[in-house]
């Protein structure tokens, strides 16, 4: 692991998915999941959240879509938290899962507005 | 057919993916492929793309994401170019593909990167 | 949007979804989800199953088939429901669920295999 | 191998993706490759295909937009031909793909009438 | 139905899925359900798991990795607990689901590890 | 960049897809495409294939029915190549392609089975 740019990954990562669950997911990461902890701090949220080229916004949207393609509803949730932490608006996410609707199709738009209500339920806006 | 949306899908899809493409698209269209092209022009380009809601470098950069996702290699290199009509640089591309190796996996990302320098080769940039 | 359109659309969907289902759906759309419905209604419902060229069941086949590649639960949960309102039989559906195993592979027809014995048994059929 | 299944199956086969291909995959097939001849002529084609549950036309349907959904061009375009020698028209096909561009994505839909036109150019129809 | 391979495959599915799991999917099926349970256990379990060519853990790990590209939860979670009967360490596991992230991406990834660790948590291990 | 874990996995990516091809890849990557050979080089094979836990040909096997699923022809062509520089036999690639047709669908496989033909018609085997 290089360590310098874990801590630097786990900073970004904080800051984006809100520092109580990231906190939490290290902590009770096991032999078993914390190489999968390591590398995704590491890797995903230093080496690429961490590059300068894309403002936080962006990748936010980015991550909406793609993941929304991958249909990956665990993640589709906590990257619409994230998108949120990130400053992006309900509308902005609108946008973004409506466009989803014509390249994805349409079934993929619609879990993914369902996902986004439950998360906006939750945090009461 | 909504005329009118037809018509402001047609003028923006010719601004993002040249109007060349797209009159050519319109005019070889026969009877088996003119309502996909009146569908695709009308919602696709009017109605999701003429929302005000996300600029059109936004929008590129969804599509460059998303269409990789989607592993369809012909729209992604027309979206490259659209991208590049949009005013995205080769960094910001070169961005959005990183950001895929990580999410999408490795796989999709070497196939975007690649399809991404046919299209700076052929356009001489 | 096409008033005209949306309004064959609704009536289309109502339908084949169930009238108290989609009408739930409209009414409780907010100002985050109505541009999602209103889309749907009118480009899924109006413009694609209000075409005269397929007749509803067959529409309901390709959905079954195409929703299960696409894994998507809830809505083939839907489309399920929608398929018995069709007309279709449950060895009709059997049938498109085995064809799904051949091609898109076995935990594919597995899951949808599942999602509806479900909806038989919650429908008492 | 069940020979009887296999056989069932070898001559629904040649019946929908016609002779000529048929006989030359079975007859060009090595060591390496023939396992998966029996199997798919065995299954697909006897075990599923020779089900009387479902008519050609339909497991034909069934498949244009199944294997559209799955990304597969190569069995898009063998299917295509399928649909035709079933008794498909194109405008049963040109429906299909339309349904698949609302629930898969514009990509998805754009690629399969691609695909077809160039199998009815091929077939000068 | 090949009854000398359904048996076949049907000793092979109870020794890899357990038992108890396999025994209870047979009885409960009923006529809209047992063509496939006939069909899965003759052909997956009876034509490819009965082949001598690869051993029981190699076709655990392959399945691991492409069950999780499939992004099929409930089989991930069958053939976790398979990959345990046929001898697969927590350690294997987990180098397989490493594997995965790089390939298929993170969230494919940390869906795998975290139903994995539901499998271990239930079975006490 | 890690720049012992990039000599690293450099050494390791020379071994499986041959020094030639690596060596290719790596003097003809531009500013464009070089961040992502070095993300590639280090994670990919550096962290994930450098671990001591799978041996290559098990690493092998995974890949070429993970990429199968996640339908990326160029990658399983070079990936049914290193597969044979790791010791993997026809018969060996055979046996994970026809556990995908099960899987996957058959029409993932036959696209598997018809690239693997063309490497080893290609490298005289």
């Amino acid at each position: 692991m290089d360590k310098e740019m874990f801590e630097k990954g786990l900073a970004i990562r904080r800051e984006v998915l809100g520092a109580d669950y990231v906190d939490n997911a290290i902590r009770t990461a096991d032999d078993f999941s914390r190489p999968l902890q390591e590398l995704v701090t590491q890797y995903c949220w230093g080496e690429v959240w961490g590059r300068p080229g894309l403002d936080r916004k962006t990748r936010s949207i980015i991550n909406l879509a793609m993941i929304t393609a991958l249909n990956r509803p665990h993640e589709v949730k906590m990257h619409v938290k994230g998108a949120l932490n990130n400053g992006l608006t309900k509308d902005d996410i609108k946008e973004v899962f409506l466009q989803v609707a014509i390249y994805c199709g349409v079934p993929a738009a619609v879990d993914s507005f369902r996902i986004a209500r439950e998360v906006f339920k939750e945090l009461g806006i």
